[in-house]
């Protein structure tokens, strides 16, 4: 399926643009192709593009002072992406995205976002239930980790994302759970 | 300062509303008191409300399988909460929030915003960039419950919110830390 088409679809289940307007909208994306285990963000970068993936899986993932990796997000297609603290404040990036597999996406800059909002109130609504449904997800992640049961999380994780089993490696979703490797070896083959 | 003008003050920072524009959009507000200890919502209710905060604090927490409570957000005068999960979805609350001290608040019904949202397009711009900010504060505070360092998360919090120190009981913040009681006494008296 082409971008445009991938993008109408995702954002159709939330406004109603006319094709003119949708046109009009896409046309401030651009799209890139990334290879398995390329950077797309590092720690200490300037953010200035949000991403949307056509294809593939990317991570959002954070070292912490012990060089320990935590995973916060995988993202899918159709999920959207960035260091959002960087992005909209203009500080430096804190959190690393990467290609867990070849991936496609489509990016927009913030200050287009911005001006998309601004000219077209759909778009402003869209981007406000998007951001509700992320800031959702983010309690239910936070919520995941206050919660100490490894096998309710994974269980969570699989039907959030039925897709990752296959696609991504188990050392990422033990990252993803904060579970060593072998915790999680016990929680899909017990 | 009256409530009409706080929530006024509030969202200036963000859009620039006429009086009339205001007036009305401050007649879907109620407003309501409540005693240190009430509870606002608790899990298993049905959220049909969000919560602005004029005077007190609040706090919102969730119990683990094993008993122990977690604190995901304070509530401070000017900050929005509720359980936006359950708001926006329309599924049972799944966390708690009570008033750390007496507190006074305006509320909205989620229908409400909605209606407002949708004639005026400034209001859905200040409830988007709302909704940017929570999400970024909800990613830091992930970001804080994997990085494992309590003395930076405990200067993180007094540094985000100077007034707790001295409005929060020391074991609320040794919640929200994620840390027992005798290891912030270590932190804020070395």
């Amino acid at each position: 399926m082409q971008s445009h088409q991938i993008l109408k679809e995702h954002i159709a289940k939330t406004i109603a643009l006319t094709d003119d307007q949708f046109d009009y909208f896409f046309s401030h994306f651009k799209s890139q192709s990334f290879k398995k285990g390329q950077v797309i963000l590092a720690a200490g970068d300037t953010v200035e593009r949000e991403y949307f993936v056509l294809d593939g899986c990317l991570k959002s993932f954070y070292i912490n002072d012990d060089q320990k990796m935590f995973i916060l997000q995988f993202a899918m297609p159709t999920w959207w992406t960035s260091d959002y603290n960087a992005l909209y404040s203009g500080v430096k990036a804190t959190i690393n995205i990467d290609c867990v597999t070849n991936a496609e996406v489509l990016y927009i800059s913030n200050s287009d976002r911005e001006k998309l909002c601004k000219e077209i109130h759909e778009v402003e609504h869209f981007f406000r239930w998007r951001t509700n449904r992320g800031y959702v997800a983010s309690q239910k992640r936070l919520l995941s980790f206050m919660n100490n049961d490894a096998k309710h999380r994974y269980e969570e994780l699989l039907a959030q994302y039925p897709a990752l089993y296959n696609m991504v490696p188990k050392h990422l979703i033990a990252a993803y759970l904060g579970v060593s490797r072998e915790t999680l070896s016990r929680l899909y083959n017990p």
